[in-house]
């Protein structure tokens, strides 16, 4: 059993904590699998929101320094901490275009990713009128989820030979499969990952069959990463998710329970003693609204509950949240003990979503990170 | 029609709008309402989280600036501006007790929260080890939803018993009725209120008849806030949505949809043509994962869309949020048309909840506020 060291008795709760070490393995594990099947891991930062984090997650490739960014304000973070080869993986918002122009012209390197024809044009347009040349990826639906063109919609060629201008770069395709996140089993995941492979390959073979470069063949999702079996001719794989791992992620068989790197740690505050209930001072501005789990075969609630070491208590979740308040019942209805969590104890508690709790805290303390006298690494946050 | 002024359209999407005129009619109907009910409105800070904001809130009682807190946080940040009559409105984890301390011996006028004989305990003894006199308020359930001991338990008197010492003073009594966001009708939301009346007042008139002072009477939603019909004997009323309003309020007869101050702007920056339906540059991360209208008769899915300017645009809600993602349907399914929404136009999102959202930026852009030349106000945030 992987335990973690006991957080600071001095904390304020609630507060996240991280356990670099569970984070460092997350790491190594997709980094190794990414450099057998041949393909460069392009760490998206969106997750960890932190320039501490996203050292130790380039530090497996030597020599590469890509990042994915979900803001600008990401864009700007790793930019001002001397990473420049970044991917704004959302379809560009055609207001943002002057601000990434403005960027671009102070040695940014950033490309941009968008999906229809209509955007196409905004971009040539904005392009001339700004005087850059937009780097520009296709994005490529392969699951119907959410953006992307389809790999055999007539658009795809068309939004090619709109980007072939003096003011914008057609720099290769990208897809994202979200849908993964929608299966319950491995086949199914799989099966994902073939079919995120599938149609960035196919998108990108009927560029190159009609005259177009297509450099970049980037996919990325942290379940259809880890059930990947074949990479070939993609050039790099877009994940963030697998830094800290989360319970919507041991759900689906992405990783286990000791995988987890963040939690929430908190205080119990109450015994609800008509219900056998603890009352801890965690609510949903500490854990988030996410209710990831709702929907798969064990509900996790607001967060599954360990004790202040890390050991997870396996029948206790956070069954509801208020603002500041959160309540942990046994997921069978039996009354908890309230002499084995009296109240002043602490407790940790496992996130649904890593991305969705990491982004209500300001920062993450360490624990057993052997690399820096640091207990704290701070998080950015926002937009612009 | 009430429409809110146009937004900067240089401002980088998505981002927080705060409607002030809709935000002075609200603070200004609820302190008339409170004072002509004969009782003290002490605002509760943890909605809007913004000095400037609690300045309007505090300005229709001079000489009164009671406020109520949700942080130590949040305590902090009022002190810090100068405000100093403060009560922390959760029940207090005793590993904070030290911290609570140090700001006591700093000046901080900040009262506590308990609903059980441990914590008692806990607070008597820290206050003799730390050499000061916590003053404290016996939480009362109103509701069995969270915390609070029943205004007819024994241990009601046994707690105040056991804070009758040199290092602890009974200030009173208080109760949230969270269960009043459980009322789906006006009937329920009176009946709600005057439970909470008579919750509260119960426990004050047993502490006053086994001799103990019981000078504030304290309690607040803003739903029970609403339809309170009768403060008698109640000190102070405290409540924090009223400032803001949002759908949540609006699903409950508490507000009208045009009370709603605060919005998302996003941007469209894609259309899914198979699913007539629209993607905007506003995931989860800027309307939170807040979905309390999902069990309403009036599902607003993560938020209700309206047009650049304001106006409620009825039928389009965000059906469906990623991290930067937002997918805009129509409530019954028919295709949103491409042509009244094009790549590039600009849409405001009212918020389900607004402290949820609220939560998720780091301050407000301001419209139509005409006591200040600043465009933005910042919000705090944390713990510690």
């Amino acid at each position: 059993m992987n335990l973690s060291a006991q957080p600071d008795p001095a904390l304020i709760t609630p507060c996240l904590l991280l356990e670099c070490g569970r984070m460092q393995r997350n790491i190594d594990r997709f980094s190794q699998r990414m450099h057998a099947l041949g393909v460069a891991l392009r760490p998206h930062i969106k997750t960890a929101k932190s320039i501490d984090v996203v050292r130790k997650m380039i530090a497996p490739q030597p020599g590469y320094s890509g990042l994915t960014v979900s803001t600008l304000a990401e864009a700007d973070y790793c930019f001002a901490n001397g990473m420049n080869d970044l991917l704004y993986a959302v379809v560009i918002a055609p207001g943002k275009l002057t601000a990434v122009a403005q960027r671009l012209q102070q040695g940014m390197q950033l490309s941009l990713v968008l999906d229809n024809l209509a955007s196409a044009r905004q971009v040539v347009d904005a392009g001339k009128r700004l005087n850059v040349n937009f780097r520009i990826l296709i994005e490529i639906d392969a699951d119907g989820q959410r953006a992307g063109v389809r790999a055999d919609d007539p658009d795809l060629i068309e939004i090619a030979q709109r980007l072939d201008t003096n003011h914008s770069t057609l720099a290769g395709v990208m897809t994202h499969m979200g849908g993964s996140y929608q299966c319950r089993n491995r086949p199914c995941l799989i099966e994902a990952a073939a079919a995120e492979h599938a149609a960035v390959i196919g998108a990108c073979d009927r560029l190159t069959q009609a005259g177009f470069d297509c450099p970049i063949v980037s996919l990325g999702s942290t379940p259809s990463a880890r059930f990947a079996e074949d990479m070939s001719d993609v050039t790099e794989v877009r994940i963030g998710t697998y830094v800290f791992m989360d319970l919507v992620m041991a759900g689906l068989g992405v990783c286990a329970l000791d995988d987890i790197a963040i939690s929430v740690l908190t205080e119990v505050i109450g015994h609800r003693s008509r219900r056998g209930e603890l009352l801890i001072d965690a609510g949903w501005m500490a854990l988030s609204r996410d209710r990831g789990t709702a929907k798969h075969a064990v509900d996790q609630g607001y967060g599954l509950v360990c004790d202040a070491q890390g050991q997870v208590l396996n029948d206790l979740i956070v069954r509801s949240a208020d603002q500041e308040h959160g309540i942990v019942a046994d997921r069978n209805g039996r009354p908890v003990s309230f002499g084995q969590f009296p109240i002043g104890c602490r407790l940790r508690i496992l996130p649904n979503h890593a991305c969705a709790t990491a982004a209500q805290h300001s920062g993450y303390w360490l624990l057993n990170e052997p690399s820096t006298s640091a207990k704290w690494w701070p998080r950015m946050a926002g937009w612009a």
